[in-house]
């Protein structure tokens, strides 16, 4: 994979110029592309900036995310052809930084669950997770050292996972989903994957002018509570091997580890996750439901008519559940520094008719916590099994300090 | 005026067709609008749905909320001709209620302090407030019976003041703002227009099909804390002689009046209400401010170049005092049912230089609360000067409740 870190070292030392390691992306992409299908559109103008942090960092854009130059497709025949008029902020904020934007990677349409035809690059027969699918597997194949998704379940946790590369959701909100399409504006997330938890780290520097965020020297030992997560029901094998080597790893290397029991409330919390999205998401595809049925990409569509019938009550009644669950949870950090819990069931499941399940991610997503996805083994048909790291809400360099700490203690194995 | 629920019960009884309640506005906009200069663009396809509570309601959108199948340029040059694909969905759940998009509204550019050129229906020297200026004087002058606008500021609930319309800012996303330009995400803020209060609740239950916010059979009166928002600065003659009116009317149809203090963090979320707002712009204008700079509104351009130093840790300082006087807010509603302030500082100013002065409304926007614009007295000049009520979060059946308590009140005096 291509080191964000290693790169802005090598440009700022001036051993590799910015426009030299662009050309190494967009090299890269020429050679790994056509097996992967990870891009809908190649930027026709990637050319290297010549100042900022970012420069000579080639980013992809996961194709729900609007750009003023590449139109903006959502996956879905119903976007075709259709060009925003704007960058959105987080494109800006790329930009901005020195960044420059090699592509649309491909999305599930409108970042549901109808899967694209993107492979996983580390086993063409399985699925590389949605939905930002392109994005992961990009970052995956070594095509770029940089590229944004979204979450709403587990989108962006869930395919860093599969794609065997670090990834972070940030704290609700500390990125603007403003131009980014909206599915469920309670958990819509802008995340970042990148070949290390470091190289996230800058990035999300970066992009938010947080120098908080960059790395820093190491503290002292994080104290993990590990949470099982029983409500989401049992992991597979390979995801509860990625979790104990992840805890005997870290033990080794200094920290306390402990089983964390969360409170009864957040379980609830977990259970109606999906009453707060499809609630939602009926207003938010509420044109594209009325005025484009028959164009609606299935399984999103079924999942709508399914949930017709969820009332105002109901989702009050929920939100409530999510504000209670987010106070609880708050409390159960006074003993923990971080968490460590699954990133996925376990490895990326065979074939490409799904793209996964988001049931250990979409607590977190609905409690607007940061999480680091960290690849902590490789199962059967090299397939890649990653670990995920939760710090309190707001504390994302909290969150990539011990998702570093874990990453280092699993190298030193 | 044209009233909303008269214009339903007519068309309910089969004494109007929607078809022709339709025509009345359309003939009603034919008859004003040069004089006034509400709209933007007109509907060219404007008839009315045969079917849902909204049918024959003729709507008018503020112009920076997404129309599919009319432009919408933020009344700015940068946005010319921009035509979105998508309706935003608060422009879907009107016309999924049945009702018929009459128009797109003018908006000062991108929802800030530059000026429109729309008159104030009332007195042609006057402006109509902003930035819902067309949605607001299109309403006051009898145009249409409903409009959408939105609140960053006071944008809402000062040009209804000074329309002499009421206006609901409802709670915070109780609307969805997906669809709509985005100045700050956490204060952008959908409201309604009409000619009344109970004209405003068939609207907003309409729309979100929250039958509680239908207008109810009057309850116990109720218990109002009058709050003068020191921290905001004086009122000028005519804002104070508003409230008093109000309060004498209250008074006088059974409600109890007491003055409220608000705890001190509340002054200090007025006071940091621009942190919020700015920081965000820059992040929500990253695009229009670095690639089209020169085109931008003035004023809008020179907050944001005033604005530029705004650091990361000012704004998590600013939310974690906002945080804090949501928590304080809410005990303050212990003793009262709502609060009662004033909607603008006075009438309308004279001209068309600025749209008036949103201090007395920034810190709800802040705070999330549902407000309601009440017309309370007319000025010399015959100017509408409004009061505003105020109730809980998430409690917009109570606002509207104690709104057309106060509106009843002061019909009766």
């Amino acid at each position: 994979m291509l080191s964000l870190a290693e790169l802005q070292r090598r440009i700022d030392s001036d051993t590799l110029s910015a426009d030299a390691a662009i050309a190494q992306s967009l090299e890269a992409i020429d050679a790994r592309e056509r097996d992967i299908g990870a891009f809908v559109r190649r930027g026709q103008t990637a050319r290297a900036q010549n100042a900022g942090p970012l420069r000579g960092i080639a980013v992809g854009i996961k194709d729900i995310i609007d750009t003023a130059d590449m139109p903006t497709e959502m996956g879905s025949p119903i976007y075709k052809g259709w060009q925003p008029r704007a960058d959105a902020p987080v494109v800006a904020m790329l930009k901005a930084a020195g960044a420059t934007i090699a592509g649309k990677t491909t999305t599930t349409a409108f970042a549901a669950n109808d899967p694209t035809a993107t492979l996983n690059p580390h086993n063409h027969g399985h699925t590389p997770g949605g939905s930002s699918s392109g994005s992961a597997a990009a970052v995956g194949a070594g095509m770029i050292p940089l590229a944004l998704g979204t979450q709403t379940g587990g989108s962006v946790i869930r395919p860093a996972s599969f794609c065997g590369v670090a990834a972070i959701k940030p704290t609700y909100r500390l990125l603007p989903t403003v131009g980014v399409k909206c599915f469920s504006w309670t958990l819509d997330t802008v995340g970042l994957f990148a070949a290390g938890v470091v190289d996230l780290a800058h990035g999300l520097a970066a992009m938010t002018g947080r120098s908080e965020l960059l790395p820093q020297p190491a503290g002292s030992t994080p104290r993990i509570g590990v949470v099982l997560q029983d409500f989401a029901g049992e992991p597979e094998p390979a995801g509860t091997e990625a979790l104990q080597i992840a805890i005997r790893a870290a033990e080794r290397a200094g920290a306390s580890v402990c089983a964390l029991q969360l409170p009864e409330v957040v379980a609830e919390a977990w259970r109606i996750h999906p009453t707060v999205q499809d609630f939602e998401a009926h207003q938010a595809f509420a044109w594209e439901y009325r005025a484009n049925y028959d164009a609606m990409p299935p399984l999103l569509r079924g999942r709508l008519d399914e949930s017709k019938g969820t009332t105002a009550a109901d989702y009050d009644a929920a939100r409530r559940i999510a504000d209670q669950a987010r106070a609880a949870l708050a409390g159960s950090f006074d003993d923990v520094d971080i968490m460590l819990t699954f990133s996925a069931p376990g490895a990326p499941p065979k074939g490409l008719s799904s793209t996964g399940d988001p049931r250990f991610n979409r607590l977190w997503t609905l409690m607007g916590l940061p999480c680091v996805n960290v690849p902590a083994t490789i199962a059967d048909g090299g397939l890649p099994v990653g670990v995920q790291v939760i710090a309190r809400f707001g504390d994302d360099a909290g969150a990539l300090a011990a998702a570093r700490f874990v990453e280092e203690a699993l190298a030193r194995q």
